[in-house]
């Protein structure tokens, strides 16, 4: 078999064995060499839908900002997935599915040297995933963060933060294996190893930052800063949901029966998570606003993608409902606690994504409530805050000391886009924004 | 064979075992194990195409409405689909494709109870059906109806209303047969299970609700109200578009060589939709609108999504030639009736969709003219119209009299962002357009 | 077999032949009924990618021109595929991979008269390419050609200038073959078929034109005429990207492990573009614009285009990284020479290709820099422009001689929209804009 299948995650070798004996056994009895072409083809669709959600991202997170730094957060979500794209080739990739004698990090296939020809797609794929991790901090970070102090993080994050991590769940496609994997932790498509570790970084950053100008008031009281294009916002919502349907239904390693019921639980969790926002702030009688309702479908996305391929259906809906919840809540919590994060996304993707991999150790088919797996899933969630939030910390910390993390006040006020890229998005329309200037 | 196939529609298999023999021998003789996994694939894009054409909708009824609407619109399109989706998938699903003793709706599979590995990607799949359908109305509808009033609308659609008529022409899949299959109804994709059928629910809803404030004289003479954003209805109109090469490939309900001739159809008729609007509008001297031009396109592909699969090229290209020119003169004798259907569902959707059923016989390939086809294509169009717009009437009428359809005068003059979401689409831009207020 | 996998291009046939002897085997002791629907399924997955492909270039043109023509941009791109895809099927098809006995022009397959199944699938894919080389010209064109003009341009290259220029390198699907192809020409999937004839096109209309009004002063000083909305430019540079997924893994025919390596290649040259742009303004203390980094990334993703499936990773970074720096230098240069260009499409489309149909023949894997093939590369380069530029400047011309291709000064202050397509794109939004009018 061409494709290294088993790169992806050791859940999935678990999932192929257990479920699905009659396809494994056609791998030996049936005609193997198709299965590389078809398994080609389903990962090439996958990476693109992956790669799609970066502009689900850069539309969900500038609809969120003020005019005046639109530019600014669409060019860090472009640059970031250029420049990250091959910081990975560079050295992440090797660092997460090399040769992992210790459990601890990979140690080859360095700018792909001694690549097999399974290793360009699982590249291609991975880096997606990769690119979709760094970007989540973008957004918790906009309207304030230098744009040279952001790329350089994301290089960082992409070329050691995350494959670092990614190492001791899924790592050892070339020999060796990581340590939560050899304890049998689940995550299937990353609710923790992509997502938590993209929500741990944001949280760092945005701690390290501080707040915009205004977000708080002289007292603590909160004064929101509204987005300037909803339906950007919404529209980066619909293309994050489509990719997800590669994320999850990709992290397969190639083509499946399974996939049938890893994009199901995927679709009916996103709703789910949207419903129940829908139902929190019933209950607390409050208005369901467009972005918080985007984000409770994008928080069942991230809960689901955990245990998508091991859960049944109606514990979808419930890791759904969960998670839009926790979405709601976190965001106020964060806001009580005088963190502003633009876009939500320490909730959304932190948040939810803790939730998410304890759900899949919770709701295992056939295998509900095992306390064994439920405190494995815990180690590992654990694990993934110890290693990120300090190490992220540290490097925005370091950052801010030598190139400088935080725009001056007189940029920031005057926005980012003209400061930093000397072009505004849209200036026929912000004649008068210009000129108000402060913000 | 894994996926329950037949489930889609019968005209399928009829197809398969006509036009494609070598395929269906292969199944026997050859591996049969990996056609699962493939038709899985091909399958899970599908669902992602026609997923994706949500956000196209969204984008196309929001740009084609006003500003201060533009946060209700894609509201109503986002949550539409989460409230949608759960209620298909406890009800609506069982409808329309559980066991069918009577031929006249579903008795099994509610929420999937009984479910095989099969019925994963088929519900995933028929839940974007299902969404689409329920969609068409929200455009027609928009700018004046209130917002639960409409979501409410839309669990019932999609719970009851659209899976009930689908379950005459597609049902069976878990034993027994619609009635309107057993005649030999030809909807392959759904020009009336889907398209037509959100049409006339779209068109009872736009009688119920009646005209905005404004659209119509004293004297009934015509106002029009021009969309905000037209470059976004262009993007909504690709978008459908390129969904739909999901919706009818995916409509074999597996991978085949038909999706070529499918898919080829399917952008041919959008094509020619587009020409028929132009040359139409050319004989009339009149002025060929954006939202016309793409509003033709999306009846191009409404009228070829019953016949995409049997039905050579070039009577592909005369569908959509007509289909483009129903839309226009639908759009035309709709308004000069004093009905204001805010995107013109009712004509690209209900119209063109019956053309395109009718068209399906007409030019079915080996078959030309076959009056007895055309009768039971007659049956089933007029079978539609009789089921969904009556009980959509009724619903709506229903509804309006306990929790009230339509938003109040004051409401609908300051826009419906506003009142019924507390936030506006774009703040930064529309501090004129809250001050005037008036619309 | 059913889909005739050599129609795409020889260079498949090679490559298949050399690099994946196991596969070729496996198709005569295998199963050879699955290849074709599984091939069928690839297509149509990256045909809808090409398609989405228009989306993305009517964003980002539309966003690099002024709100003034808005509408006329997008309808551009929305009915040139409408006429353009009609325009293949009828002529541009046949004379492209018909029987070719001449290797100068198909002879055979107008309007698909004599086709079997599978050329359905292929005519399908060859669309969306036609449809991408006429849409090149569109944004270089911008902001002031007329309307109907602009359209029968794109009819004509369409069906004469691209598919003549097709047969050449590509052609003899039904017989016979192209000259170039029987040199050894490699356009994997058409750095020069497509983007560099559309590039050379593009000159052509910007030659014929003239400059917009204003853009530069009485002395020839350079005057930047803003894009009204930069947002959306990125998000069509994204959905370039995630189109070109399918433009170039789907120029294998089929489906194959190939696709792995032909994508990442594919999406490293692309981040390695707008890396190549980032380092030469850097070096330049130029600041580096959102228009340029998007510009940038396309110019590495034409640049990979021809050698996608013959390159090594590495070499795949080298191709894009001098891409980025070409679209960089190339944008200066045209202007410098007084030529308006809108959206740099000449250097991104015309100058990149040019360079990767080079760096296709330079490095090839197992054969770098052999200076036959290089000599063979130059040979096709060189006819590409020898055959478009003229066409088209001729095509132009008469155009300009009888309809008139240059909107009317008046109309140009105006804006197109409002003069050619009476309506605009922003009503609420360009109050003032239309009340300046002046542009």
């Amino acid at each position: 078999m061409t494709l290294p299948r088993s790169r992806f995650t050791p859940l999935m070798l678990i999932t192929a064995l257990c479920l699905f004996p009659a396809v494994t056994q056609a791998a030996e009895s049936g005609p193997p060499d198709w299965l590389p072409a078809l398994d080609t083809v389903w990962l090439a669709v996958a990476a693109a839908l992956v790669f799609f959600m970066q502009a689900g991202f850069a539309l969900l997170e500038s609809g969120m900002s003020r005019a005046k730094n639109a530019v600014n957060v669409v060019m860090k979500n472009y640059v970031d997935v250029c420049l990250g794209s091959l910081a990975f080739w560079l050295v992440g990739y090797g660092l997460m599915f090399g040769f992992n004698p210790t459990g601890w990090f990979g140690q080859s296939h360095f700018a792909l040297i001694g690549a097999e020809n399974g290793d360009y797609m699982a590249l291609l794929f991975q880096t997606m995933f990769a690119a979709t991790a760094v970007t989540i901090a973008s957004g918790a970070m906009a309207e304030r963060t230098r744009y040279q102090a952001y790329l350089l993080g994301a290089v960082l994050i992409t070329a050691i933060i995350y494959p670092v991590y990614g190492s001791w769940a899924w790592g050892g496609a070339h020999g060796g294996e990581g340590w939560l994997a050899s304890l049998g932790f689940i995550d299937f498509a990353g609710s923790t190893v992509v997502h938590s570790i993209g929500g741990w970084v944001a949280l760092a950053g945005v701690l390290v930052l501080g707040p915009r100008l205004g977000r708080f008031g002289p007292n603590g009281e909160r004064r929101p800063i509204h987005g300037h294009n909803l339906t950007q916002v919404a529209l980066g919502g619909f293309i994050l949901w489509v990719g997800w349907f590669g994320f999850n239904g990709g992290s397969t390693g190639g083509a499946d029966v399974s996939i049938g019921l890893i994009n199901l639980n995927t679709h009916l969790s996103a709703a789910a998570g949207a419903a129940g926002a829908l139902i929190l702030l019933a209950i607390l009688r409050q208005p369901v606003l467009l972005t918080t309702t985007v984000n409770a479908s994008i928080g069942g996305l991230v809960g689901i993608t955990a245990g998508a391929a091991t859960m049944d259906p109606h514990f979808a809906v419930v890791t759904g409902l969960v998670s839009g919840m926790i979405v709601v809540a976190g965001t106020r919590l964060l806001e009580s606690l005088g963190l502003d994060d633009v876009v939500g996304a320490v909730s959304a993707h932190g948040l939810a994504g803790a939730w998410g991999t304890l759900a899949a150790g919770l709701f295992l088919a056939g295998d509900l409530f095992n306390p064994m797996q439920v405190a494995v899933q815990l180690i590992g969630i654990l694990a993934g805050f110890l290693w990120a939030f300090p190490m992220a910390l540290l490097m925005y910390f370091l950052i801010d000391r030598t190139v400088g993390l935080r725009a001056s006040t007189v940029d920031e006020q005057r926005g980012l886009d003209f400061s930093e890229h000397y072009e505004i998005g849209y200036p026929e329309f912000q004649a008068d924004v210009l000129h108000k200037g402060k913000g």
